[in-house]
Formats: C-alpha cells, structure tokens, sequence
C-alpha cells in the first residue's frame, strides 16, 4: 500500500528571474511548505483525500499570495470573479462554482455542490446563495482586496489588454509580496490532489480567475475533465495555465483516457499532454497529478510552477522553478 | 466524398404514449422537416458546417415547442437561463455562453465568443454584454414566455421538487402544442451536427435548461466535451439527457477517444457510451453524431428522441421514437 500523498500547485507561468529575490522567494516555499505539513497532519490521521484537498486549497485560497479566495486578482469591471471545482476519485462525483464574488472559500463552496445539490456546477448569485444556505462563509468585497492585486489591476487598466509584461523589477520593489511568476501573465490557479490511506484519490482546483478579464469569463478551473478531475482508475490531476487551451483539448480527461484506453502511466499521459498537445491549442501551463499507487508527475511547459509534495512521515519538497 | 450532411435533434425523454396525438406528432415532425430542409439547401450551395449548424440551431430556437431560445423553460425564480455551445471541428475552436437571459439566438452569441474573443466560455450579464457589442439580438423577458412553459413552471412549483410526472394527460389536453416526450423530465436541449462538402465537421448545442431549477445551474450543454464536441478527426456531437451524467463522464470526449485510442467507429463507441456508461452515471439521454466520412449515429437510452437526418439532394427523414 503507497503512503498517503498530497501534491499542491500555486499556479504556474512566465518567470522573471530578474524580479526573484531570496526573500521573495522564501515567502512562496514556506507558504507551500507550512500547508503540505498541515495537509499530511490530517492524512496521517486517516482523513480521506477528498478532506486532504479541501484543506489544502482552503489554505491556498486564505493566503494572499495565491490567486485563489483572499489573494484573487480583479476582473476589469474591479470585482473579484473566483471559480472552484472538486471531484472524488471514487464515486466519480463532482462539484463546481463559478463566478462567485462573496464566498471566502470557494473550493468549499465546490463541494457542498457535490455533496448537497443534484448539480454539478453552479454560477454567481445562484451559487452563493446555495452554498451560503448550506453554511459557507460569505465576506464583504473587501476581503477580497490585496493591495499587489488592486496595483496589478491599475496598471492593467492603464493598457487596453488583459494582462501586460513590463515594469516587472519595479512593481517587485514596490510590492514586495508580489509574486517571481509573473502575475499578469494569467498563470494564477491553486490546486490539489491526494491519495489518502484507503486507496482513493480526489482532486481539487480553485482561481480568481485572469487579471482585468472580461467579466463572465469563465475558465477551466471549474470545468470537470479540463482543470480538474479524478478517477481511482486513472489519477487526480489538477490543472493551471491558459484556461481555454485546457478546455478545448479536455486535458485531463484525455490524460485519464491515455491511461485507460493505450495503457500509458500518469508520467507518460501528462508529459505528452502538456508538451506536444497543449502547445497545438497555444496553451502554456502544467498539471499536478498522483496515480492509486503513488505516482505523481508535475510536468509543464512555463518557466517555473509552484508546487510541492509530501507523503506522510516525510518531509515536504517544495520547487518552483524547473529542473529542481 | 461523402454527401454534406445534416443531424439535428430537439432533446430526449421519456415518452408519453397516452399523451401523443397524431396532430402533436405531426407538428413535431414536421418542424424537424423544414429545419433540416433549410439546412440543406445552405449545405447545398456549398455552405460550411459550422454555417448549417449555426442555421439549424437558429431555427430550433425560435421554435417555440422546443427548449432553447424562444420555447425555453422557467427556473425557480420565473425567469430563463439559456446556455449554447458550438464547436469547429477543424481548428477545434469553442465558444459557449451560460445563463444568459436576453439573447434571440443564445447559438449565435456561442458563435460570437468563439470568433471575436480569447475564450471559451462566457456566462450572465457579461455574456450577454459582448454578444451585445458584436451585434447579437436582446429580447425582452416576455419573447422567451410561453405559455405551455409557463403553466409546467406553475405546476413545478406547486411541487417541491424540480420536475414532475403526472397530469400528463391533462397537460396536453389543456395545451395541445406540448410535448409527447415529458417536458417536465428535464430533457430539453436541442443540436446540430453537419459535415459540409469540404468535409469539414460542426456541432451545435442550445438549451433552455430544466424546468424550476435552481438559478445559477450550468448542464453540459455550454460545456465542451460533455454536450457539444467536434473534432475533424473523430466526430462532431451534441448530446441531450441528464447534463450532470454527461459532464461527469465527459461522455462526448470519452467517445472521441475511444475513437482515437480504441480505433472504435462512431458507432461501437457512441453506443458503449450512451447504452454502458452514461447510466453508471445515473444518466438517461441520447447523442447525435456525424463522422468525416458521412457515418451517422443517434443512440438513446430514453423511450425517443426528436431527430432527423439529411444528405443534400435527398429527403429528410426525422423519428420521435425508438425503432423508428
């Protein structure tokens, strides 16, 4: 029987080595580190793997450094649109929302879809009312302002675009809390997935979306079998990068399809996915993903993601750029 | 070559022998009979299928006995939400919209993401405000009335659930245009599939969504993969029935892969999803598909489905129930 696994991702994309700074960069690795221990805590204790990415992404969403929950960007009418989606590897089910603006964990907004409604997904006010009647925390707009956020969004709106590249080292020196990934190159996305003691896998996916993106825009976070899916036949994977990419080429569905119909391992299904077929959609990004007998894979084709892993009774490794 | 081709349906369900008239039989069929007509003397002229399917959808919605567009069901608050999705089998291109209350031709605004933005997927007020800009046609709320829709909606709310199954009798008796197939059974969407004469694949999606929902809810109609799939080296799709089973077992990507992967024609794989897998999901419904070369395939595990199939230069031919 494998240990107990947790994986988490913090988004991925363009990274500016000229912007990094060790303090900068400790901020990310100690975040990463401080939830994967909290996340083994519970699975050590037994917790299943649909609890283990719960929690994990709830912590993600309430830390600031994150595009998830607390730390969301703004969409380019300076409201927060955040979506969320969670899948249990055993029962196939599923729970998503979308475009939710009051809800301070979205990912747990997800799965009170799963466990409580007959619906999959539900959107905006809809959403929060159903979860909010089921117990989910709501909060002011106001939580959700960080100032590197409401900054990033300013700058945004001083162009015509949705995302810009420039002026990087100085938005660092002003923002000190901002992230060595470019946070306007619309990488941002948390996700989990787990592997708990009885042999289940569960998946979990949260954003705050595209910085100054269309209001309604809608990406693959919450969307099963693109930014988020699990199947104890196949694995749990999450996903981060252009949304749209994933969406069109069901990236994670296809991974699962690759293992189960050509036989191919989690490792194999996802190198392929993100290197040679995503590329042909214009997409960049990467996945977190854990097979039933422990394997994990993290590939992607950007310059850095953070991530990191822990099985219980072991220390967590954190990574950000590739090649570590 | 094979001749370009038309597919369209307009939802699947269960089927009131009691309540089926030759006259209500008679408006259906022939409703499906001038749409796929229509579609065929575009195809004809050497139209494309991203065209027919845009046309023939088109034309479903505005039919008021189908649930899309003009003929769409209440939600629990008494108003409408629409969704549609489309998708080029050639550049493997998407654009859908969700929960959208003002436009015509919810079919045309998908168009619309799909050629003049980045994304995919659009949904509520924003969704509506781009198709807006692009030239899309808002309604008023009282277009989308009808009054056969609104009487179920009445009844649906006298009940707690969300669909019922009674009184059937005396629904069709006191509304003479309802449908023979349940409407209350939440099988409402209607699609498009075509290959055009430069062999080039299309599909096309649109629902009104199931009556007396909960605001907010998204089916697999606007979402890729699950309702509406096109890929010039597989298939193109659309699919009706329980949307949260489609989306969950992303059963019109599954069929593509199994194509891909397995080499099972449209046919064995579209036929082990619907009749195999869908109902592992607890899912009831039906598909219609095309492949590149003319194979057609409409599988249903549903007492009918509102269907008809035309090659250019020959007559259509449209079926209600199974066996036909």
């Amino acid at each position: 029987m494998p240990a107990a696994t947790l994986v988490i991702h913090g988004g991925a994309g363009t990274l500016l080595r000229s912007a990094m700074t060790s303090e900068i960069e400790h901020l990310y690795t100690e975040a990463l580190h401080s939830i994967l221990k909290q996340g083994a805590t519970l699975l050590s204790g037994g917790a299943s793997a649909l609890d283990a990415v719960t929690l994990a992404v709830s912590l993600l969403e309430d830390c600031p450094l994150f595009n998830a929950g607390k730390g969301s960007v703004y969409t380019r009418a300076g409201t927060h649109e955040m979506d969320a989606a969670i899948m249990d590897g055993e029962s196939l089910r599923a729970g998503a929302i979308a475009g939710v603006s009051h809800l301070r964990n979205p990912i747990q907004a997800a799965r009170l879809v799963m466990q409580h409604s007959e619906h999959v997904l539900l959107c905006g006010a809809g959403a929060e009312s159903f979860a909010a009647s089921h117990g989910a925390q709501l909060e002011a707009p106001q939580y959700f302002h960080t100032e590197t956020r409401y900054q990033q969004w300013q700058r945004a709106t001083q162009q015509s675009g949705t995302h810009l590249d420039h002026d990087t080292a100085n938005l660092l020196e002003k923002h000190a809390s901002d992230a060595p990934i470019d946070p306007d190159k619309k990488f941002g996305t948390v996700g989990a997935v787990a592997l708990d003691s009885a042999g289940n896998l569960a998946a979990a996916t949260s954003t705050g979306g595209m910085s100054n993106k269309l209001p309604g825009r809608i990406g693959d976070s919450p969307i099963i079998g693109a930014g988020c899916y699990a199947d104890n036949r196949t694995a749990a994977m999450s996903a981060t990068g252009t949304g749209e990419a994933f969406m069109r080429s069901l990236a994670l569905y296809d991974i699962a399809a690759q293992m189960r119909y050509l036989q191919r391992s989690l490792a194999e299904a996802s190198a392929h996915c993100i290197m040679d077929i995503l590329p042909r959609y214009g997409g960049r990004g990467g996945i977190i993903g854990i097979d039933r007998a422990g394997n994990i894979a993290l590939p992607f084709n950007t310059e850095g993601m953070y991530r990191g892993v822990v099985r219980i009774h072991e220390s967590p490794v954190v990574a950000i750029y590739a090649n570590q």
